[in-house]
Formats: structure tokens, C-alpha cells, sequence
């Protein structure tokens, strides 16, 4: 080619902002839809989302793209092209090699897998019917297992998927921090189910109009930082936040007018994963690299501000009467400790989502151990609802009565996402090893929660994470920021320091 | 080519759907920036409109396009090829023609005028300062005029921009028809004002909460026919209707509190637009077809619900209680006939979008005139605002005070679009002929309103106009429709039998 570098990078920047153009409308598209589409008009558009999507595959896997990677990655490329494209080039990189080593009829019929195994899961979930679901679940394995060997892997096979998600984290990590985390959290859940100081949560249960909290969950997501000039807020049956460019952030959440809690730690949640949005550098819009870095660390920015921000007592000296001024009359009597101790209530139970912070982990890790044993022909799929029963029964000290409230529960796997649950419990990880790091920074933390500035946090969080995008790997952020790998003591120290104090174990 | 011309054709369609699928997300695009989306995200989604809109304009004047049209149009396809997939060919075929006639020099030059033109004119109208605004509307006509010479035209300049709102209406059949109004009404609107029976609108304009206007307008669109199912109703500066897909076909409304008019024939008009989308045929789904035929016929169909249905009296002895149940005291003490003729006002006024059924043809025809003289090099923009306050004064027996009242009024020179205002009193025009023609088919009419039973008239127009889209033209629908061309008396009779009734002129 007789182009100068400098031209084809240009080029490629132009190809990949068609890309990124792309995928704003179809971000939108799935906003519509989820916030208030009009259901006869659902058919049409799936075939538009459809077709865009099958464009940006084409573009990701196309011989144009084939040569901006080759031409972009020589030598003399070097030093020419600016950083942002390099990372650009890896990103496109990782992509290209991982859809072209898939045969075509190979991936297209795993899509319609997918979408078979979907709808079965939700009427075998329905009618608690594993053996309904088992044949797809089966397929959905040994296809992923296939496409390990294509794909390649190092260290264990398990790995390919973890990359997926978590580039950088793998089996060992997990196996390391996982086991720690569980080693510690089994005893202190078991403490606690035993401990005589329960905390009274009937107040928590009072009518709590929609409108008000909806007022009130504005107030937060302001207080927070969430720039309403750049997103909205808007009501879904499950509350999420969704980037349709990185100054139109939007977060949804869900009212229950008889819990509260639902919204405002919803809202909290998802402003988090906004706030990271938000806050990347405006130098990486129009590239791949303008999202969160992955899926856990997105999840240890919405899970800072849910449980570090809005169940750290403290936030609550400040909201406490706010959210009174909201309420009826709910909390007249409730004082602030009783109020604090009722929303951090621990308790084991049987679904993930709707698990305590403390007991959360533990539904992870089991979905991990599972996973990482089915990868590994340890386990097979005919022994999973056994398995999943005692693991539960091992880890929590609960049973489940029923698959659909055991391993039929989640989403995930129906649609063939395996190697993505770790991440929910690595946000909680890294969050809290952020955290820490942070207290050497704003050592008034509490402080800056009680008098409701919440801002230096939000800036200590955009310096050392949300401005990258994803231009730095989770292990570099992390490592960056807290000058070591993944350690599960924070957790487990932040863990027990809350908790014990709640029930008053010591 | 050794391909089979069916083989060609399933491609072309392939090759439209796409089309329509970029244009589908663009339509959700647009209703989103309209309905609410953050202002800081909508620098970074001009980008994606621009992407997105250039892909569509590449792909209607692209070497594919070329050879579909050339291939789809040879003898050996007649018979082959469907109906639809012909007249879409002459579809994409007219306009792959126009755009390719442009030097693409010359339009990029256009695009950059006509988007610096409107914020001039902004600042113009503000300032009511035409002379500010007169370099830009002489280089936006200059220019037109260059484009009408790439395009041709036939009998009259002119007749080149009417064929891009309106195809086959030609200067001829204007002159004719909107003479005759012009004769007809004039002296009409000069009776109204000189008449002592006027009627009182005072009690029009007490408070109307928003909430139950809003109540109020699901109600009567419901009414009307529309499927919620189908489309949704939002709240907007300037009520709209857009089409996301034909299963998804949305309105927009504005609340005034102190005028329920607004939102109330607002919402009808949009509805009726609505309507029309909603029953097109579904065979057209994925075309270029699957919309309105022309500027004019969509709104002969808004029209006609605003007020061959809204200003009904038959349609409020019907829905008088219903308003009055969602008013406040506002009504107790009118009468329905008060209340009839309230409505239904007519005033001389300086501005078109605030006219009222019977003087707004006048509007348009003032705006028409100068247009053909200003491409007939019979008027010079300089001399505009003499001319239009002339006109005003001749037509209306009303001077504008100001340019900004007078010349400046409306935003569709400043963005180049000449040839389109004559749609607005065409839409009148058509309505009144549809309506003669119902009659004879539904002699019940009236009695149809007041039962509030609107399904047998929905039906109608789906039958005879909406189930076609864009199959076919203007007045191949009016020809088909009521047997003959286009023809001003049925407008002049229903304004007089209507107009003389209300403010007693016999």
C-alpha cells in the first residue's frame, strides 16, 4: 500500500466512529424498547436490530479491518500512531481474531441455540423443570467447549471465557481470592444467623408513594453527581443504566411502593455504573475504548456507591431526614441506628439478586465453582441441580426447595454467558480494595459523607478509573491504583467490621 | 449479469430493507431528541445522524442502486417482478436521479448554506430584520434554481420543487384551484369580519390542568382509532407524528393550561396523521412505499380528523360531557351550540400556524404566489416583505406590523424548502373532496359522530387511501377515490355551508 500510516490510521479512526455510530443507535434501540416501546412495533424492530448488528459484526470482521490491524501493528507503526489508536488496534484486534476463528455456520447456528435455549429456560424456570432444560444446557457447554479449542487457551480452558469479560483474570486468580473470600465469609454469615441481635426491619415495608420516590431518587443521583444534563432517569421493570454516547447516560430504576429500598439502592447502583460513563475522557468517544473496562470493574463502581456510599451509616446522618421528608410516616419512630442496622440486614437466602451484601459473594462463587467444573469435565450437567442443592446448603446453610429457586434461577447460561458471574463478586473485591486505597487520599471519607460532598469521592473514582475507559485492563487499573494485584482481604476486613458491629458479635 | 431477474430482486429488497432499517433507527433518533434526550449528548449524536444518513444517501445513489434500477426496469422483468418491487424501482429510480444530477461539490455547498441560512434567519425573525436574512434566501434561491436546471423541468420551473411534496401537481392545476378558493373566500372571510353575530370565546381559556388534558387525549384518540399498541402518546415544544415502524407509529402533543385547544386538536391532527400510518398496508413493510404518498394527502388526512371530525358539531354533542368531565367549572354555563361555535372562530390573522380552517388557505396561497413569481423571476427578494404585507392586506384585510409577524414568519425558506407550503391548503383541498365522496358511501356520517362510533370512517379512509402508502400517487388516489381531478368547490361549499351557518350570514 502506498498510504503513509498516518493516513491509514485516519482511515481506520473513521471506520471505527461508523462502528461506534452504529452501535449508539442500536444502544438507543434497546433503551426504547426496554422504557416504553410500543409492543406491535417489537417485530419490525427486531429485524433493524438485526440488521445493524450484523453490519457492525460485518465491519469487526471484515478484510478492511483485516488490514487496518496488519498495518496499524508494524513496525514502523510504532511511535507514528497516537496511543489511543494502539489500544484501539488491540481491542479490534482481540475481536477480529476471536469471530474469525469461529466457522460462520458454526456461530449462526449457536445464535439460534441461544435463542431456543432461552425460551425453554423460562418455561422449565416456570414449571421448576430441569431435565426440560438439561438437553440445551448441554449443547450450550459442549458448543462454549468447541469453541475453547478454536480459540485456544492457557492454563486452563475456563480461562477463555473468564478473558471475555475479565481480560486478564483466570482460574488461578480466582481460585486464590474465591477461596479466601469463602474460607471467611462462611464462619461470619454462620455467626450472624446465630446472633441474638437481629435488627427489626417491619418499618422497612410501609406504603412509600411512587412519585415521592421518584423525587427522592433524583435528590440522590444529583447528590451523587450524576449529571442530569447528560442522562435521565426514567421506570423499568428492572432497573439498568445504559450508555447511548458518553454524554447521554441514562439509568433506570424500578418503585415498589411497599420496599422502598428497591429504588433508592437501585438508583444508587445504577448511578454508580453512570458516573463511571460519564466521567471517561472525551478523548476516547467514537473508539471501542469509550465504555467501562469490564464487567467487574463497571460492577466495583456501581457497587461503591451502593454499598460503600448508600449503606455506609454515615450517608445516612446526612439522608436520614430526607428521606423522612419524603416518606409518610414511616420512619417517625425509627431512629437513625435502628434505621441503618435494618438496611444492612444479613440474612442466607436462595436467590442471588436478592441477596445481602455479605451473603452475596457466596452465591458467586458457587456459580463459579460450578462453572469452572463443568469447563473442566468435573461435573456434568445431569448432576447440577445436586450439586448446586449442596453447595447451598454447604456455603449458606440453606436448601433449596426448588430448581427454579436454585440452579434454574439466573439468565446467564440459557444464554450461554459462562465465565461472566465472577464478576459480580470481583466488583465487590475490587471495590473495596479501591476503598481502602482512597482512605489514604480522603482520609474524612465519612466526613465528606455526612455533610453530603460527595464530589471528591466521585473525582478520586474519574482520576484514578472512569477517565481511562477502557484503555488500561482491570489488573492495570487495579494495580495502578492500589499498587497491588487482587487481594480478597479488604473485603473480608470490610466485611467483618460492619458486620460484626451490626450484630454485635464481638 | 447471469443472474435471474427474481434473484436480483430478492437482493434489491434486501438492499431497501436495509435502507429502511438505517432509516428506522433514525426516525427513533429523531422522537428521542425531540421527547427528552440529555442536551449534552446531542453534539455526539449529530455525528450519528450524520453517519447514519449518509449511509442512506450512499446507498440510494450507489453503482448497486444504478444496476438494480437498469436490470429491475428491462423488459424481461415486467411480469417477473412484483408490484410493489416496481413501483419501489420507480421510487429509488427518481430519487437516485435527482441526487445524482447534483455535483456532489454543489450540495455539500448547499447543506453547509442551508444550515447557516436557518440561524440567520433565527436571529432575523428575533431582530425582525429581513434584510439580515435577504442574502441568504437570494443564495438559496439562486441555487435552486441552478438545481432545477440539473433536474429539468416541465411547463414551469416551479413545477420541478411542487414534484418533490406533492408529484403531479403542477402550476397549471394550482393556479386553477387555488384561484378559484382565493375568489371564493376572500369575499367570505370579509362577510365573517363585517358580521354582528361573533361568537363569544371568553370562557376558551380558563386553567386546564395538563394531567387531565392529557387524560382527555388518550380518550379521544382511542376514539379516533388509534392503537396504543401501535404508537404512544408524548408530551413535545411542537406536537408531532413520527413513524419509528408502521407498528410503531407515534404522536406528540403540547399542554397549554390556559388553552385546552392546543393540545386537543393538536393531539387530532396528530392522530389523524397517525392513522393513516398506523393502516398501511403491511405488505409495503421494509420499502421505501410504506409511508404517506405526498405531503399533501398526509395531511388531508390530519386535516380531516381536526376538522371534518374535530370541529364537527355531531363529533361534540357526542364528546361535550366527556370534556367537560375532565375540565374544571370552565363549561357549566355554555351552551354546546356556544360552545360549537367558540371552536370554531374565524379571524383574519398575521400568523399561518395560528389560523383558523377558513382563513389558513389564504396563508398558503399568498405563499405560493410568491414563490412561483421568485421562480418565474417575476419578484426579487428584495422586494418581499412589500409584496407579502400587500398581499396580506389585499387577502386578509390585515397589514403584519412587523417582518418578524410578516415574511419571517416561518422556518421553511431558511432550510431551502420551496414547493412545499401549497401541501399545507392541498391537505384542505382533498380532505373536503374524500369527505363528499364518504357521504355518498356513509350517509350516516353525522350520526356516526355523535354516536361517537368513528370505526366505519377509519375504515373508509384505510380502504380508499391509507392501505396504499406511497403505491400510488396524489391524485392517482383522488382520481381513484372520488372520480375526478382535483376540484376547489367541494372546499368552498363545506367553508360556506359551514361559515354561513355560524355566524348567520343568510
Amino acid at each position: 500500500m502506498s498510504e503513509t500510516v498516518k493516513q491509514v490510521e485516519q482511515e481506520f479512526l473513521e471506520y471505527v466512529g461508523k462502528m461506534s455510530a452504529y452501535g449508539e443507535a442500536l444502544s438507543l434501540i434497546f433503551w426504547d424498547l426496554r422504557t416504553g416501546a410500543p409492543k406491535k412495533g417489537v417485530e419490525q424492530r427486531s429485524q433493524v436490530i438485526g440488521i445493524l448488528s450484523a453490519e457492525v459484526f460485518d465491519m469487526s470482521t471484515s478484510d478492511k479491518m483485516g488490514f487496518f490491524i496488519e498495518r496499524l501493528s508494524e513496525a514502523d507503526a510504532v511511535g507514528v500512531i497516537s496511543e489511543i489508536t494502539k489500544k484501539t488496534v488491540e481491542h479490534c484486534k482481540k475481536e477480529y481474531e476471536r469471530n474469525k476463528k469461529i466457522p460462520a455456520e458454526e456461530y449462526k447456528q449457536y445464535v439460534i441455540l441461544q435463542s431456543k435455549a432461552e425460551s425453554v429456560w423460562e418455561e422449565a424456570k416456570e414449571k421448576s423443570d430441569f431435565d426440560m432444560f438439561k438437553p440445551y444446557l448441554e449443547e450450550l457447554i459442549e458448543t462454549n467447549k468447541r469453541f475453547i479449542t478454536y480459540w485456544g487457551y492457557e492454563g486452563n480452558k475456563y480461562n477463555t471465557l473468564l478473558d471475555m469479560y475479565e481480560p486478564g483474570i483466570t482460574v488461578e486468580v480466582l481460585d486464590q481470592v474465591f477461596g479466601d473470600l469463602r474460607e471467611k465469609i462462611v464462619p461470619l454469615v454462620k455467626a450472624i444467623s446465630e446472633s441474638s441481635h437481629k435488627p427489626d426491619t417491619s418499618f422497612l415495608f410501609e406504603h412509600f408513594p411512587k412519585e415521592k420516590q421518584r423525587d427522592l431518587s433524583i435528590e440522590i443521583l444529583e447528590q451523587m453527581g450524576y449529571d442530569f444534563q447528560a442522562g435521565r432517569l426514567d421506570e423499568t421493570v428492572h432497573p439498568f443504566e445504559i450508555t447511548i454516547n458518553n454524554r447521554d447516560v441514562r439509568v433506570t430504576t424500578k418503585y415498589d411502593e411497599s420496599d422502598f429500598r428497591v429504588a433508592v439502592f437501585g438508583t444508587i447502583h445504577e448511578g454508580g455504573h453512570a458516573l463511571y460513563e460519564q466521567n471517561i475522557s472525551k478523548d476516547l468517544v467514537g473508539t471501542p475504548l469509550c465504555t467501562g473496562t469490564s464487567m467487574g470493574i463497571h460492577e466495583s463502581q456501581s457497587l461503591f456507591y451502593e454499598n460503600l456510599v448508600g449503606r455506609n451509616f454515615h450517608f445516612w446522618k446526612k439522608n436520614y431526614d430526607l428521606l423522612k421528608s419524603y416518606a409518610g410516616g414511616q420512619f417517625d419512630k425509627v431512629t437513625l441506628e435502628e434505621y441503618y442496622r435494618a438496611i444492612n440486614e444479613s440474612k442466607p437466602s436462595l436467590i442471588r439478586i436478592e441477596a445481602d451484601e455479605l451473603t452475596y459473594p457466596l452465591h458467586v462463587i458457587i456459580r463459579y465453582e460450578i462453572e469452572k467444573g463443568l469447563f473442566n469435565d468435573e461435573i456434568e450437567v445431569k448432576d447440577l441441580p445436586q450439586i448446586w442443592n449442596d453447595k447451598y446448603e454447604e456455603y449458606l446453610g440453606i436448601r433449596p426447595d426448588t430448581d427454579a429457586n436454585g440452579v434454574l434461577q439466573d439468565v446467564h447460561w440459557s444464554g450461554g454467558m459462562f465465565g461472566y458471574f465472577p464478576s459480580y463478586a470481583l466488583g465487590l473485591l475490587y471495590a473495596a480494595q479501591f476503598k481502602n486505597t482512597m482512605l489514604k487520599d480522603l482520609p474524612e471519607y465519612d466526613e465528606l459523607l455526612e455533610k453530603g460532598e460527595l464530589k471528591p469521592i466521585q473525582e478520586w473514582l474519574t482520576h484514578h478509573i472512569h477517565q481511562f475507559g477502557a484503555m488500561k485492563k482491570p489488573l492495570e487499573i487495579l494495580q495502578d491504583v492500589t499498587g497491588e494485584g487482587l487481594n480478597a482481604q479488604y473485603l473480608v476486613d470490610y466485611l467483618y467490621e460492619k458486620y460484626q458491629g451490626i450484630y454485635q458479635l464481638n
